[in-house]
């Protein structure tokens, strides 16, 4: 099976759910001089701690940062202490993991919970992808590799089957998240600017949902559980090339419509 | 030529651009009691002088109506309004028409820049439609038609093609509006959601790119005159049945990609 080489790798949302796994799985693949910048709001927090035992078993490789992807200082604060730790080679992937999922109808769903959708899942993964470009484009140029790569330098944003218009007609008997769905097909739209912006740079950028996975954010009901479905990403992530650049994947790497 | 009949029709940002030339055009075609509502943001202001002249020219069928999309304060008072000049009949006709459109790339744009698009091009079409639901429904009640029309009840969200990620790739060269098309992708799951939740009231709903107009907003470049985007857009509204509902097309009549 293909792993995931990038040497330095950020995630946002770390502390629970999918971001957490997928801290989990890189940290237990042989990679030397590999760092993760392992994302969250509170990283003192109640809910961050097992995102915190998790870097105490695996010290010089995890590095805990506060960031919350809600507030632009935040991001800012957030990449001085990553770029003080981040080499010349700069970083390889991130990650737009955190979101926010609200169930509701068009219309049962309040003005908050737009703007709350908004902010996290889209005006997060904008700020956070603008913030870090400089470091990922110092990987691209660092990198002796050609054409594109995870381990080069890549945006992976997490997005959602439940993001597609294609797919909410047969979507919606199960699920009604109209603020969720509204802020992952503007997140689509992010990575389809993002991927037409970079390509010159080599950067690659992909929407990957990640199937229907047991979590938080999921429910009971799913299933997928969360180690399948971060191991289906991880390894599609090793594989993409610049053929898959600008697209929306699934955990199996198929192509979903918009 | 096929002629939209709908006796109620309201249109937001009808003071310029397209809006103002539905407004005139429909205010043309012989119908008998049509009434059109022509919402703008300042009814009194320099802006809405073409729209005040165009009213006195048509007594009894332009109602010029102060509607802010951006303001949900401003929408509930137009609906007060509106709802006292409407009769039981309901409203027919809903154009979510007002938008704002930025030029920038996903690099240059800023966060105030999206929050201006978020507000004016997604969550006004959002509000509005959620507050006149209850005369379109009344509208669809009243009818005597059968199956879904224009002419019966329905909500025509203005999209554009620059809101299509699939489209994009090729747009990108000659446009760069980032804000503007997350906002109508946005937009476009507004459309499928809506389209969903009121199949079982026969609301139509779709989203309708206009085409590359001549206006303040498409600029001198464009090859589409107003008054033939609009000419066209009232040839495929009037043509609209189930069979169009909760997709997306383009002047022409023709379905676009999301």
């Amino acid at each position: 099976m293909a792993a995931v080489k990038a040497c330095s790798v950020l995630i946002t949302g770390a502390n629970r759910g999918l971001g957490l796994e997928m801290v989990k799985q890189l940290s237990e693949v042989p990679c030397p001089k590999r760092q993760i910048f392992a994302c969250c709001r509170d990283p003192d927090g109640p809910k961050s701690e097992k995102l915190r035992e998790l870097a105490e078993k695996h010290p010089g490789i995890i590095t805990i940062v506060c960031l919350d992807v809600g507030d632009p200082c935040s991001i800012k604060e957030s990449a001085k202490k990553v770029s003080s730790l981040l080499g010349k080679n700069g970083l390889n992937l991130l990650v737009n993991n955190a979101g926010v999922l609200t169930h509701g109808t068009m219309q049962s769903t309040t003005d908050q919970e737009m703007r709350d959708a908004f902010n996290t899942n889209l005006m997060g993964p904008f700020t956070v992808t603008k913030e870090y470009l400089p470091y990922l484009r110092a990987a691209a140029k660092a990198s002796a590799r050609s054409g594109m790569s995870c381990d080069k330098a890549a945006i992976i944003n997490i997005s959602a089957g439940l993001g597609s218009m294609t797919q909410m007609l047969s979507l919606y008997s199960h699920f009604s998240t109209f603020s969720y769905s509204v802020s992952k097909t503007g997140l689509n739209m992010l990575t389809v600017y993002t991927a037409i912006e970079l390509k010159q740079d080599e950067i690659l950028c992909v929407s990957i949902h990640p199937g229907w996975v047991k979590s938080d954010m999921g429910g009971d009901k799913a299933p997928l559980e969360s180690r399948d479905s971060v191991a289906d990403i991880l390894q599609v992530i090793s594989s993409l090339t610049e053929k898959q650049h600008g697209g929306f994947l699934d955990n199996t790497g198929k192509t979903l419509p918009w």
